[in-house]
């Protein structure tokens, strides 16, 4: 059962909303043909921020680690949308591999990754989990906290294909973001498809580069609704070489931080809007809500105390923060209770299976709330899907976060297609 | 919300129930491998019963009604059914066309058109309604119980085409079961694709033609899981000239009567079931539950009273009966609360988007419920697609009744490419 939302932006929607939802037919038909010319990334999390006057997706995760937080009833819907892509993969495929996290200990990502294994198992798979990790040598079982064990294997490399003791998967599904590099067991695989392919991990990709194709995906949708595709585009710019800890790079920081703040105020002023305008600093590899920064005045960096800068200069598995992306701050207007909360939004192939809020109760409305103390309120589902209007008085903004969660997919469909090393041989 | 069901059939469940529930990722595969070779008839209702000792559909309706009995937390998985068919069917599709049935001033089935329009709605199209009824020669408004209106428009033929005025459709969705018999108006429509085809309406179809293909579906299924294909099949006999009215062709249903019970009781023996069998007799090519008669003996047909014949004699839309199915009767051993519950199962595509029980106070577990006085029962969605095991001490049969409605999607779909009249062409 979803539970109502116990408080979320209820006010009268602005034309923008107003908009998007009086246009569901031309926009499904958009996104139709858009899926006719593009692959979508496998699955997705996207987190989106609504200000109100403009609300756009800030972060996309093509290796979705809360598939634990959606509920029971979105399952079915994550189990046919599974089917779907089995079908389109290898239909006959009788075994999916699924590589999870090293850091296998965390009981909320292990819950995630059951909830993994549970939706390919009921699409008709047989599911085994592999692991990266050197360590795994043998079967090693994993507690979870709900009393059940997950069983990880050694990945076995036979000249094209990677398989594990008595088990040839046709399909690799990652769930490991490959922080850490590209191993090299995962390189030249090409008997068995694996997916979201080597490109989408964060030992390649940068958020500058998926948001340059967003950028392309919100003008042409924006042309079709006929409006300023700044209202679903956040800006950004970006530092190739920075180290907090050293203090180097620094003035590029601060230049972009200048530059941008300046555009965003401009902005603003064209819109009629007061809020102060914010940026947000953050890793263009990173993840994990590590190495982010809410800044208001380029002069703040000039007073980062050490501290700061220590938590600014690492990010996950130990890498080292060096490319920055400075991206427009977009404050979030929605709440539960008394705590800021933004909606994220979970796609299977081209489809929004689920959703839920990140709830967090002591950060403010221009935070990232993607840090320790958050928690998770599950979306109304069938709101989520499009419902256009609930109630007479009540209506429904949930169509909209999951046409913005699709919006930034399908901005990683032409992010990988731009970004697929294979590519060249075709052109 | 989806009510959990009051009571239902706790009881430990039986071998056949174990077997499919163990069986699933080998039964997922052999659907994906049947359906690469056969094309799904759009959408589909399933009545199943279970009588403990086995598990059969009993009738597959492929202009489903009930739409209005999902719970709005079946209608994502329904709309993104629907998005994967026009995605199939014409993925640049603006339009879809929408025949209902004529006799529109039925509240529940009004509400059933609102239901589908909804979700083709929200799937991205613009739907409207066109009329068979000669009656309509302009735009009809009809109020619904809900206060809301629908509008019906006439038909309108130019050459290979329909269109309504200022619309003109890629897909027009039969809704109309064509009891009454095929309109001129809607054959060689060349140009448009026609959903379900013609073949799967009333003037055509038999279901005697439908069981004989389950009988193909259900002995290659019990072949992958080694079981007896009687668990899940129901034996049936035919005549093909009735007339309870008159009297006449009545001493074929009995002799058919006579051998099915012998058929059955032969099973029962071998299983070691001390039921008491019974045989279904009903129009072959009748719907809504008119014309269902359960026969015990076949000296019960001697006795028949005037009003009995009179009730068998006609079908819907004034349809007289004149071929008949004699169906090995499966009684129902679910109930909720007193009252004795068959399961329906909904589908679209190739998917199980839904599911009820129908439920009828004043009937036997041997005889129909689909008459008035019969209520709806939602089950549990995520029951229904698969979640092999609920809780530890409540296995899921809800799998189970989704598996055994596919079963008869797939016999409906073998069942059009038979009766196809445009197949020998490609013979």
């Amino acid at each position: 059962m979803v539970p109502h939302l116990v408080t979320s932006l209820t006010g009268p929607i602005n034309e923008l909303e107003q908009r998007i939802l009086e246009s569901m037919p031309v926009i499904e038909r958009w996104f139709r043909l858009e899926w006719m010319e593009h692959t979508p990334p496998f699955y997705c999390s996207v987190d989106v921020r609504n200000a109100g006057f403009k609300i756009a997706p800030v972060d996309t995760n093509l290796y979705p680690g809360g598939f634990n937080n959606l509920t029971p009833d979105m399952l079915p819907l994550a189990v046919q949308a599974a089917m779907a892509l089995i079908e389109k993969i290898c239909p006959e495929a009788k075994n999916l591999l699924l590589i999870p996290e090293n850091h296998t200990r965390n009981h909320f990502y292990l819950a995630n990754v059951k909830q993994l294994m549970t939706i390919f198992h009921m699409a008709g798979l047989n599911v085994r989990l592999g692991s990266l990790d050197p360590a795994v040598t043998q079967p090693t079982d994993i507690q979870l906290a709900d009393g059940s064990v997950l069983t990880t294997e050694p990945l076995i490399r036979e000249r094209g294909r990677i398989k594990l003791k008595h088990f040839d998967p046709c399909t690799i599904l990652l769930n490991n973001d490959l922080s850490a590099g590209i191993p090299d067991i995962l390189r030249d695989l090409h008997e068995q498809y694996l997916l979201p392919p080597l490109q989408a991990g964060w030992a390649v990709r940068t958020k500058s580069r998926h948001f340059q194709s967003y950028e392309e995906v919100a003008k042409k949708f924006s042309k079709v609704l006929g409006m300023d595709p700044w209202l679903i585009n956040p800006l950004f710019e970006n530092c190739p070489a920075v180290d907090f800890a050293e203090g180097t790079g620094l003035e590029c920081v601060q230049n972009h931080v200048d530059s941008l703040l300046g555009r965003i105020r401009r902005k603003y002023k064209e819109y009629g809007i007061t809020e102060k305008p914010f940026v947000i600093v953050k890793a263009d590899n990173g993840t994990y809500g590590m190495g982010i920064m809410t800044v208001r005045d380029a002069k703040d960096l000039d007073s980062l105390n050490r501290r700061s800068r220590n938590k600014m200069s690492t990010v996950k598995d130990g890498q080292a923060l060096s490319r920055v992306i400075i991206q427009e701050g977009v404050p979030t207007s929605e709440r539960i209770e008394d705590s800021v909360a933004e909606p994220v939004v979970y796609m299977m192939d081209r489809y929004v299976v689920g959703g839920f809020y990140r709830v967090h109760g002591e950060r403010g409305i221009d935070e990232n709330l993607n840090s320790p103390g958050a928690r998770f309120v599950p979306m109304e589902l069938a709101r989520l899907m499009g419902q256009p209007q609930i109630g007479p008085a009540e209506p429904n903004r949930f169509y909209m976060y999951g046409v913005l969660g699709r919006l930034a997919l399908l901005a990683a469909s032409y992010e990988m297609e731009a970004t697929d090393p294979q590519a060249e041989q075709y052109d």
